[in-house]
């Protein structure tokens, strides 16, 4: 294929890549308490209901509201104490008119009773006797059967990242366990006959792997399981063997194209080996990353990002990390944190394709810059040293220093 | 204590819980590979300049400018092509003044040359000799030796909570273990009569632990690790050998008091048992979350939490989160995802604390609403139906219907 193809708009390139993959994930089930970050596999309904009793939300007495009508510090209402509500069972007894139990917070409301009176607004007159000095309504101070949840209500959809309080409501519930979209297995394969393990020495000329661990991490940050299979050299069978074995064993293949032309030229030709409907996008409208190749085979999404680093992180996180989610059964990636900055350069960009420049936020005269980190795409550390990504529209020329910016945080 | 305690700021009480702990973290030796979201121990300087040649950033021909000067289409340069570069070791030839060879991207730059003409703007006349069309200045097209990173040039400091792109530059430098802060273990104990594990049949007048996964959800976010040490009943005896053999074991001890004031109580002198300086704010002017304990004994941090659900979660979100970074040596935590949007309901407020307000983000008319899950703060589900929390600051009487929030995401 040739170095000079259509580039297609992001969103129009994803939509491409997602008409032909499979919408449901598979199902795995684990532990609730390991769930954290988990994507739900099927909405969830309370198989009971929460609380599963009337309880008490303070200390003071249950009583029966309409015994207290009227009451108040000038003209109390005298009630008898018949117990004492233990924590963590029932009441042995029931209330009856002008009677009143002690009951702690979370304690059950005896049968007969409908409210509790607040011990502050309350005085002893005796071991049978109490003054309650304010009414309460019915209901008062008190928590009803399923106020939380009731039973069959729907506690969570489908395609939810769970969140530590999720995994508090069901665990609430005695939910367990639970069946969520299994981790996708991404592999990646690295190219380059220049590139070598980050734990080897290097020779002239070579340097050492970083795509494989960037988007490792990524894969991570988006629920896969990376699985990193090495460097391949720039040579056609042994590429091909490599990606067909990586590809049969994940959910996912990544390749990180070597960047000179004839390897990438070699790594769409093996991508396009492996399988119908093969390559779908071959270059994408964003800066840096054009030479960017999405493809299908085997149900499976398959990935060639560009070789330089800077290039590879940001179509990783624009086009990776969404279909991670989208495979776990979740549409929407859950939101990134951005901030709004000040831009403190002007940033020129050709319309027609979308620019990614790394910036660096800066605190100064009580307001937020932020501030361009330039340098080629090759080089990593732009990344390292960068907070966040300005993203520069298709529609613009460029921005101006001076100009709001939202900047989207790592 | 008694129920009626001093309360004070979120920022003050932090304050006054970090005059009394260590600055420094604990340091531990891991792979670059498994740092992901690890603070780093110490400032990490490059052992190496990257990249450690010069490489060519295009295909094309490796040059001297001065060869290139004044060259155009109706006025070619002529050079003499030399050679091939190989990818990954060093070229076996140097560059004279006129000779050119064939460089790929990534490749390394021969001696004697100082710039690279772009093959699209060559063109090869015969097997000797290359024709260049356009001029190129010194360094065009190239990366020099250090460009990335200087050796000995300081690439991240103390405390960084360490992203995809930072392991990558890190490895790339060949630094395949780093120092990382030690993840601080966090033992959590839960208390009341009432509670029992998520996995038990609830009798009547008993709830299941909710605050136990919760907390050990955020703790866990925050890069600690929880250790449950389960329910304890409402017994001094049992809690103060409990929260000593659990304080002995970690870093910090988190302690979900039963909700009632007698067991809240108990809480309370367990904690000042446990060592000096003990109790050292009892009340936040927060709600829901007020009757909180921040302590420290023997050098850790201690947390007494409000037993319902909402205010444990939302007092382990302000207090126990910042802490477990800055034991990591982390003093600001990365930032949280946040939206604007438009309030919906009215919301009251009394002046003097910060109320924190579970909200569901609704999109309508092309607008971002944020509408209050109200409830009681024993109701976990409040939390679970909620994208958000909305603060109101203690200086406001309440929030207006219509007024643009700032809503942090979970």
């Amino acid at each position: 294929m040739s170095e000079f193809f259509t580039v297609l708009p992001p969103a129009d390139a994803f939509a491409k890549l997602w008409a032909h993959l499979p919408t449901t994930p598979r199902a795995e089930t684990i532990s609730t308490t390991e769930a954290l970050g988990r994507v739900t596999f099927e909405a969830i309904a309370s198989p009971e209901s929460l609380p599963a009793f009337p309880r008490s939300t303070m200390d003071g007495y249950a009583v029966r509201a309409t015994d207290t009508f009227g009451a108040s510090a000038t003209l109390p209402a005298y009630l008898n104490l018949i117990g004492e509500v233990p924590m963590g069972a029932a009441p042995t007894f029931e209330l009856c008119p002008t009677q009143c139990a002690l009951v702690h917070t979370g304690g059950m409301i005896p049968t007969g009773a409908n409210a509790v009176a607040q011990i502050e607004n309350t005085q002893k007159v005796s071991e049978q006797e109490i003054e309650i000095i304010k009414a309460v309504g019915v209901g008062e101070n008190t928590v009803n059967v399923g106020e939380d949840v009731a039973q069959g209500e729907l506690v969570l959809p489908a395609g939810h990242v769970l969140r530590a309080q999720d995994l508090g409501g069901l665990l609430g519930l005695g939910l367990t366990t639970l069946n969520v979209a299994a981790r996708p297995r991404v592999a990646l394969l690295a190219t380059g006959d220049e590139v070598v393990p980050p734990d080897s020495h290097t020779g002239p000329g070579q340097i050492r792997d970083i795509n494989s661990y960037t988007v490792s991490g990524l894969i991570e940050r988006a629920g896969g399981l990376p699985i990193r299979h090495g460097i391949i050299r720039d040579d056609f069978d042994a590429l091909r063997e490599a990606a067909q074995t990586a590809l049969a064993q994940a959910d996912v293949l990544i390749l990180s194209a070597g960047s000179s032309v004839s390897v990438r030229d070699m790594t769409a030709e093996v991508i396009n080996g492996l399988g119908q409907p093969g390559t779908l996008v071959h270059g994408v409208a964003v800066k840096p990353g054009k030479p960017t190749i999405l493809a299908v085979a085997q149900g499976k999404p398959i990935f060639g990002l560009p070789g330089n680093p800077v290039s590879a992180f940001i179509i990783a996180d624009l086009f990776v990390t969404p279909t991670l989610y989208r495979l776990q059964g979740c549409a929407t990636p859950p939101r990134r944190p951005s901030v709004s900055a000040t831009l403190t350069h002007n940033l020129p960009s050709a319309p027609g394709r979308e620019d990614y420049v790394p910036v660096r936020l800066i605190e100064k005269d009580n307001a937020l810059w932020a501030e361009p980190v330039f340098g080629k795409s090759n080089l990593i550390y732009t990344l390292v040293r960068a907070d966040g990504l300005l993203r520069i529209p298709p529609d613009a020329n460029g921005l101006s220093a001076g100009e709001r910016v939202e900047i989207r945080l790592f």
